[in-house]
């Protein structure tokens, strides 16, 4: 599976999509990647398998408000000279680039470092989705350290973090990002590739493909990219308890860039005076249809143009916008009681338990 | 010159002097460099001119709140922890410590870590005082890197900066240690003994010693402790133009752990009506009588015991404590024009420019 130039756009759509309204607005990401074939080539995907069970690989991502990220652009260099950081503490160079989350701009950020060093992207990631803090990725529920983990800012500025738990990785990561002006790039989860043959969620960069793919297929062929995407997703083994959770209109929104996220809530209304409200920290996190819970973290939550399926991230919802809202599963992997006391409803201040959204109505 | 168990108290209470309200409560760095005076036996002073040119020497202090650190103790083991980290950062181990700044515990620190590590301790300090931002040093002012440096905390936090520039390390260390919980320790400015010998404040923890001591001896022959320090300062070459500047009784006290400092300012009142209000961002930053400014940063402002002349520091400050309030010029270096642009008045958000102790009245 090769990644060519005409790609990029629908990598970028799905990746949006499975975003849940995080992960940084993907067009950024989309002109790195172009810009990044188009130096060097069209870029392989590499099965996670193919890594060599003590081959070093890491995670590129960017950290903080996708608010921020969209006025304050990457120079390029950062994420290599993160890795370079991360490399000199472990003391061996990585041998591929592995996404941390496949959310938005971070789904392609890893492609775009592993294109300019001639590394293979691996065709996973932590999550099939995108998650605010570090320590939400299956890396860590299967006791991987994030550390040693190095952020890097276009100033120049590159501070390394050795800390005695994920959640101490993540505090400093955060004060780090925000004090480099609230968004940074980041290489963590430094992992051998037999640890993370047990903890990645396999094929999402495939999966986002497809996804983005099936949408423009259905704008091409004139039939509803909502539902096209729908049926598409019901076809994978990831997605497949996926529906229509809302149609309307945004009616409401407060939005803040806050402890160095893009944290806070829209509102949708629809014609017959139904509501759905979303709450999101830079993704989605709990729709909740006329004070009812209809969805709610891990399960995705996306919100789209009612009428060409495009993502809208948190950072660029506006008031007016018409939506459709889709819920979709996420990998069982994500379902786990160990994954859910890491990414649970509780972990994000919400008093109640994870409810699938299959069991939903 | 050699430190033995005998002298800490009388260093530790000229650290203190010199610590002009800050560098941390003395007695936490006295116990812990007596027990390292126990263990290791005396320690030996080193000038900096035994330092070999090519010999890397590396500082070692407490970065952070004083408030906090009364009651948030180090385990001992962080000062290695950040010196090991700043040493596989360089490249190269280093051959002695180097006291950043000669106030309160932080003239103690580096001399229990050379101790433990068996290094040599040099005898200067890059102020001849205390201040309380990392680029608030001579080694800045002459054009030293404060990068690499590395912030380590009692729980195992270790969290290593490379800073595109000193101010930047600044704001990257300070987050870092408000996260660590406001105060952690720090190791900086590793620099080559050429380059330190370019800009240290020289001799400066026997300067400590011999004040500490002269307080000390005062009280034992029943002369005022007060009058006898005036006297030894006098015949100081940094600390030569010194005078009381209020005598009088706590009247008024605000003070705040805020941005990872502590902030405020204290009113001290005569019988006569006469008031003195001294500002502290950790150090004592200005003294104005009556609303006169009789000493401004970086002259040293000093409020010690009205009988005993023990220096009280800005987080020991109490309401009705009877002080005498001191104040003394500071080595020559640390007047330069390019000094005063680093740590003059200006730099505390003060808008007025410096005036030299011996011309304000």
């Amino acid at each position: 599976m090769r990644i060519m130039l005409e790609d990029v756009v629908d990598l970028a759509r799905g990746a949006a999509f499975l975003g849940a309204g995080g992960g940084g607005d993907p067009y950024i990401g989309r002109l790195m990647l172009e810009r990044a074939i188009e130096t060097h080539g069209p870029i392989e995907l590499c099965a996670i398998d193919a890594i060599a069970d003590d081959g070093l690989v890491a995670t590129a991502a960017m950290l903080g408000a996708p608010s921020v990220m969209i006025e304050k652009l990457p120079n390029g260099e950062e994420a290599e000279r993160a890795l370079r950081a991360v490399e000199r503490a472990v003391g061996k160079p990585a041998c591929a680039i592995l996404p941390a989350e496949i959310g938005g701009l971070n789904a392609l950020l890893p492609i775009v470092l592993a294109a300019k060093l001639g590394l293979p992207v691996i065709d996973a990631d932590g999550m099939g989705r995108a998650f605010p803090e570090l320590q939400m990725v299956t890396f860590n529920v299967f006791g991987n350290p994030a550390s040693p983990a190095a952020l890097a800012d276009e100033t120049g500025n590159c501070v390394l973090i050795e800390a005695s738990d994920n959640l101490a990785a993540e505090r400093f990561a955060r004060t780090t990002s925000v004090t480099m002006g609230a968004v940074a790039q980041i290489c963590s989860y430094p992992m051998l590739g037999a640890n993370a043959k047990l903890c990645v969620v396999r094929g999402t960069l495939t999966l986002a493909l497809q996804i983005g793919r099936a949408i423009r297929q259905a704008r091409e062929a004139h039939i509803s990219p909502v539902d096209a995407l729908l049926d598409h997703l019901r076809t994978t083994d990831y997605y497949q308890h996926c529906k229509v959770l809302f149609d309307g209109k945004v009616a409401d929104l407060r939005r803040e860039t806050s402890r160095g996220f893009t944290i806070g809530s829209v509102t949708i209304s629809d014609s017959d005076g139904g509501q759905l409200v979303v709450q999101f920290q830079n993704e989605n996190l709990a729709a909740r249809r006329n004070g009812r819970t209809v969805a709610i973290v891990p399960d995705l939550i996306a919100i789209l143009d009612r009428e060409t399926a495009e993502p809208i991230t948190t950072e660029t919802l506006k008031y007016g916008q018409r939506v459709k809202v889709v819920g979709a599963s996420v990998p069982p992997v994500m379902r786990l009681p160990q994954s859910l006391a890491v990414f649970g409803p509780r972990c994000f201040g919400f008093d109640e338990d994870f409810q699938p959204i299959e069991s939903l109505s």
